[in-house]
């Protein structure tokens, strides 16, 4: 019943050696790593150098090896790499969002053609086995909501930034413990839970959407002020990847969110990850764990590596359906938009106003606005906006008219 | 690929019925009921009396149905009803932990003789997809415990009583509102939690244990003074069904705990249920979600229904390992102990006092007891006594001797 494993592995880090010693020295599983690919020849390892090699093609031109685990950074080389394991019928399990999200369908395909599985649980949210329960459990229940917090960087940040600490000190700090990088573009930026986004949105909804036309706003132009906000109003600031069904419509974007304190997520902390599901049936559902980390990554590997053992295969059952979904923007949502520069509020069209803060040096307000026309700017570079959103559901054209119409326009109304 | 399924369903209350909308006016599954076996044959129903039977041998004599899916409230009616329905060679789907929990091994083997799949995600923590993760995911991380609220009446009892509300007046609520029984003695003397508990080990830990052998411990001798305790140390208390390995031994119980403010458990309130599991790699992991009511048990049900289409069975994995682990009462836990009556706290020996406070009416202390001690009571029974195991974590003779011995006795040691 159970299929022998022989893997190669790509990449030594923290993740690969917990890997290594997992497999290699326990009994654990049937499967064992027949060689490491490294780049530094002269690092010192825990295990001797005879393991070791510093070509690809030792493990992609070996028959015997039935699997690749590819756990290396530059997401180029993992390409192909990974294409090209594929191609030569071995299976992949791999934790590289970026190369994933940004090459799913020829991968998948690939797989398809050379009848072999293509595994990637560690590449969104760590030790949360999200994409498994997306495939096996949801598959049958008509979900309408994928959100979470999936980056445990920035939420590191977030958690310091809510207790007060400014952005600069909480990043140093990040830095310093090893949960940021040198570089925290990625991370601080949102485009990590962007491409962890990418993937939910496909398990989800079987919709493949393009990391490019994903909008992702990240948490580096949050001011004091409005952290202040937030806690006078019992919020938190959390950055959420937020996927929804509206109609036969999937939205998706990353950007900051002010949790209310009775939301599940509210006191997701530190590098913890949460994604909530939430489904016609089983209403409401949280998964809770680390998001990062090697033991947390090298868990999430080994639940692939133990599946592929029973020849586990992502089925995308939503892929196959007969309406396809589609992605679009045109969608209202309801957010608080700050700047010191009381005009450069007026960039935003708003739809439907709420509140309006003037004072100087910090001015805000809340209202309606729609999303195309937010997505059109590159937040993460306008030093003087900073946008999150509030809590109210999202509303699609005919529900946002209704809701105005039964309003009475507060303050002032533009447009 | 898909297997067409034809269904005899076992009652039609609101599981049943969520059920039957769902199959019966959708396509999102091949499967259909067929019939319906109900007791009364007067209720009105909100399908015509054609679809009804009240013969259990209509469905299981009827070759045409290959899966039995069983919600019905009797236990012993169902158990007759699974094990005829299996003998036959039909696929069962049900969600009644009680009947599941006492008779799981006889099932599994009946099943497993007749080459068919039994499936009861449905009868623990309703829409959380726990034993499937275990079946699954954690199949191959060492775990180190599985615990959590598992019943959903007690929860909303308690988060009544954490708020100030008496345990009387706190069930009465919960009756009315439809969350507890008339007679709601398998809640809230933790049965229920207990037959769940029953089946998380053997998913977890591969273990067979008699639901005879587990300590249920539930919430009707909570006193306002306890809830006070509790509230002034900025604890909660949730009853939790918790087992755990130590060394080669499995543990586990249902009893009330006091839960930190920064335990993830702590703000699961009300019908909520949260399953942690802790692993060696993951680390800890939150499932939250519905725990009862008819659309999150219909969503499990859907989901096990859904699963039969691709011939899923559980693989019980964890119980075909060469060293089976045992399950033990050995071990020391730290644990509050309060009562009226001075001398009804001599009743269980403390291995290691930790604090005491006495007063007139109200007395309790906390520290180390032996958990063979404790199992030994009734405490269901004993209204003079209420105890709640403190958040410290378990120790084995060894390491409770030297704890013992590096610590000072602060006031009062016993044996």
């Amino acid at each position: 019943m159970r299929k022998q494993l022989t893997i190669g592995l790509f990449g030594f880090g923290c993740v690969g050696t917990g890997l290594y010693e997992v497999l290699n020295q326990s009994n654990l599983l049937d499967a064992k790593i027949k060689r490491i690919i490294v780049k530094d020849r002269t690092k010192k390892r825990i295990i001797g150098a005879e393991h070791f090699g510093y070509e690809a093609s030792e493990i992609l031109n070996d028959e015997e090896i039935n699997l690749v685990v590819e756990l290396i950074n530059d997401s180029n080389e993992a390409l192909a790499i990974v294409r090209e394991a594929l191609s030569k019928g071995k299976h992949v399990v791999s934790a590289n969002k970026k190369l994933i999200a940004e090459h799913l369908d020829e991968l998948l395909n690939l797989a398809k053609e050379n009848n072999v599985s293509f595994l990637y649980e560690a590449s969104v949210a760590g030790s949360i086995p999200i994409i498994r329960n997306l495939e096996e459990y949801y598959n049958n229940d008509s979900l309408s909501s994928v959100q979470g917090i999936v980056n445990g960087t920035t939420n590191y940040i977030l958690t310091q930034a809510n207790y007060g600490v400014s952005y600069a000190d909480a990043l140093q700090k990040a830095q310093e413990l090893g949960f940021a990088e040198a570089d925290p573009t990625l991370d601080v930026d949102g485009f990590d839970s962007k491409f962890k986004l990418v993937l939910l949105i496909k398990h989800a909804f079987g919709l493949t959407v393009q990391p490019e036309n994903v909008f992702n706003y990240g948490i580096r132009q949050i001011k004091p002020q409005d952290v202040k906000y937030a806690s006078e109003k019992d919020y938190r600031i959390k950055l959420f990847a937020r996927a929804e069904k509206i109609g036969n419509k999937i939205v998706g974007f990353v950007a900051p969110h002010f949790i209310k304190k009775d939301h599940v997520a509210y006191q997701v902390d530190n590098e913890f990850n949460a994604v909530i599901v939430e489904a016609s049936f089983s209403d409401r559902q949280l998964f809770l764990g680390k998001g990062a980390g090697s033991f947390p990554t090298a868990s999430a590997v080994l639940s692939d590596v133990s599946a592929l053992q029973y020849d586990y295969q992502y089925e995308y059952k939503k892929s196959n359906t007969e309406t396809k979904p589609v992605y679009a923007e045109d969608f209202y949502l309801k957010i608080y938009l700050a700047s010191k520069d009381i005009q450069a509020l007026n960039e935003i069209p708003f739809y439907f106003l709420d509140e309006k803060f003037q004072s100087s040096g910090y001015n805000y307000q809340t209202g309606w606005v729609k999303f195309s026309d937010l997505s059109k700017f590159d937040f993460n570079n306008i030093e003087k906006l900073f946008f999150a959103v509030l809590p109210e559901s999202f509303k699609d054209e005919e529900e946002f008219l209704k809701f105005k119409a039964e309003n009475e326009v507060l303050v002032n109304e533009i447009a």
